[in-house]
């Protein structure tokens, strides 16, 4: 049976199909151009029909933010899995049994203790890891700095223990935290610069460093050059939402994950419409606070999906959302959103909000849409 | 098969089952007390094993924040449940298909508008709703004032449809800002005569209005006397959580939810420890930043609950949390927490950190764990 998004009961999270395909060709044009491989990370959407438009555009491989979501594509038929969170030493034995049963994992570590635990986990059961070597280029969060002692150490630990070095890799996770076309260009590079300048410094100490792979969605989009470069990883960039926005790096209108609502009340002194869209379904993702345009937690449209400037979802509870209007509160609130209206939401970050949900609704053509189940938990 | 605490993967949401127990028991003899029905609001738990503790203590009926949470627990057999969010019309007919099925389903409206989609849709299909009017006695969401000329509309409007006015309901979720017993008292005290104000306004002008109902954790907990009040939600109790700590309505050692989690990395020079704990096992809820105490994203204890002062989950990425020292770094971060090392942290909001985990694992004795599942979506 063919669903439209008006036999949809909200609230519940949509997907604009041709919102999405456009960023995924946009991405992989890119890094074809920049004759990279791709590697897109799959915690965004956690949804196979997301994940499988991604490869068939031309992804070699998958990026994951937990070993669950490295078991559900597994299961799925795709093998060329990089977990990108140090190893905690206690997931040793679930990433053995993933790679005994055929998954061509890659898992990761950024200092000598914890290449220890994998290089005698790896010995004491007789498996090899590939594993890679994270590298910190912008003291955003984990990693050794390209210039550390460390970071031969840690491949002489890995190699000591049999095991196998695959590369390196890094996230300029602070890219987010820019909004010019040359800031973007100047984290990007640094980024590129970090991560192939420690896969020189493993190279000359006589290492293999087959794979250097940075990315952010921000780089991604921004880097001149990635000379040195074999692979770009990136996520949130197959949604888009308004702290890639206020980045710079999207516009409004290629922003294919939405929260479709329903107006249930108002306060009309205050100009306030009562959603039933609360922090439930959009997290409590409050990304573009500190950014140039703060947008509370969300975007309000139609249900069609045109932006109503000027009207937020100013603040939330767990299933009631608040719409107003930015600055002078609207009096004809209750005349312009009756109770029953359908408004949709842009989120400030599709990770979080989609995470909410357990499934999508990707709307494919305007009338039609079709349920894409997502995943979540460890 | 028994498992232990140490048996669990992490990332993982732990109930203390016995300091839950604890909390339960004290809302039921506070309310046994007071004179009235206890109506535990679910949404925090969503999980039978916890209603069901909740309803073994002397609970009457729940409160639900969506009609998922009234499918679930209909189907566990519980009938007398409040759908506490304002009615949205494209529901009504799912509350009236679980009405047929025999669900005492009540829901509500704070609106002539909201009033008569439900009359109408009741009129046309041959259904009586019970409905309780949501009273604002706090300006701080929806609801219609006690002293509103609309108020008896609603009561007529729905009248005149055929349904039943079941009586007024109002949640002062203000009570969430203070953090004083006298505050606490004042507000609580607001709430309980602006929801009695109401209902004598309605019986006044010759309505029924049996139900008088009002409640949150801290203005359930705050009460001098409930005259005129037939009965109380609260749901945040059943676990507790940082809030309520910094409100004053519990102690650190009430609160029953926490997240196990485990150190992945360090940044030393920083003072910094890498969890697999982000945002996405603690939520974004960031409820703390604004009380008198903000504890980051949330407090850091052992593995055993025993909390380890100063040291708090500074800020945190998807799958990754950063523990640091408040004040200055902890240069032996390393050596405190070595890779490996297993902690606990107490969450900000128990709802919202509870929404993000598949199942809880129920820690009944110290050494014996349980899964208990719980829901999500709508």
């Amino acid at each position: 049976m063919t669903h439209t998004i008006r036999d949809l009961d909200t609230p519940c999270a949509l997907i604009d199909v041709a919102r999405m395909q456009r960023n995924i060709d946009r991405m992989q044009a890119r890094m074809n151009q920049l004759g990279v491989k791709f590697r897109p990370h799959v915690k965004t959407s956690k949804s196979l029909p997301v994940t499988r438009a991604q490869l068939a555009a031309g992804a070699q491989g998958i990026t994951v933010s937990t070993l669950k979501e490295a078991e559900q594509f597994f299961a799925d038929g795709i093998t060329d899995i990089l977990y990108a969170v140090s190893m905690a030493p206690g997931r040793l034995k679930q990433a053995h049994d993933l790679q005994a049963r055929g998954c061509a994992l890659k898992i990761i570590t950024d200092s000598v203790a914890g290449a220890s635990e994998i290089g005698r986990f790896g010995a004491q059961n007789n498996v090899v890891f590939e594993v890679w070597i994270e590298i910190d280029t912008d003291d955003h969060r984990s990693g050794v700095k390209p210039e550390d002692a460390s970071l031969l150490e840690i491949a002489r630990v890995l190699l000591n223990d049999g095991m196998t070095l695959g590369g390196v890799m890094t996230h300029a996770g602070s890219s987010y935290e820019y909004n010019t076309p040359e800031a973007l260009e100047r984290i990007a590079e640094q980024e590129r610069a970090g991560a192939v300048r420690a896969a020189q410094r493993l190279r000359d100490a006589g290492y293999n460093c087959p794979v250097v792979s940075v990315g952010s969605t921000p780089t991604a989009l921004s880097a001149k050059h990635l000379e040195g470069v074999t692979e770009v990883r990136a996520g949130v960039y197959v949604f888009f939402d308004l702290v890639m926005h206020n980045v710079g790096v999207c516009s409004m209108d290629d922003i294919a994950l939405s929260v479709l609502t329903t107006v249930i009340g108002h306060q009309v002194e205050k100009g306030w419409a009562i959603l039933d869209a609360g922090w439930m379904a959009m997290s409590r993702d409050r990304g573009t606070q500190n950014q140039q345009r703060d947008f509370g937690l969300g975007q309000v449209c139609t249900e069609e999906g045109e932006v109503l400037q000027g009207y937020l979802l100013s603040s939330a509870n767990q299933e009631h959302g608040i719409l107003s209007r930015v600055g002078e509160p609207d009096s004809d609130i209750a005349q312009r959103f009756p109770i029953g209206t359908r408004l949709r939401i842009l989120p400030n970050h599709a990770c979080a909000t989609g995470a909410q949900h357990p499934v999508y609704h990707a709307v494919q053509k305007e009338d039609e849409t079709a349920v894409w189940p997502r995943f979540y938990g460890w």
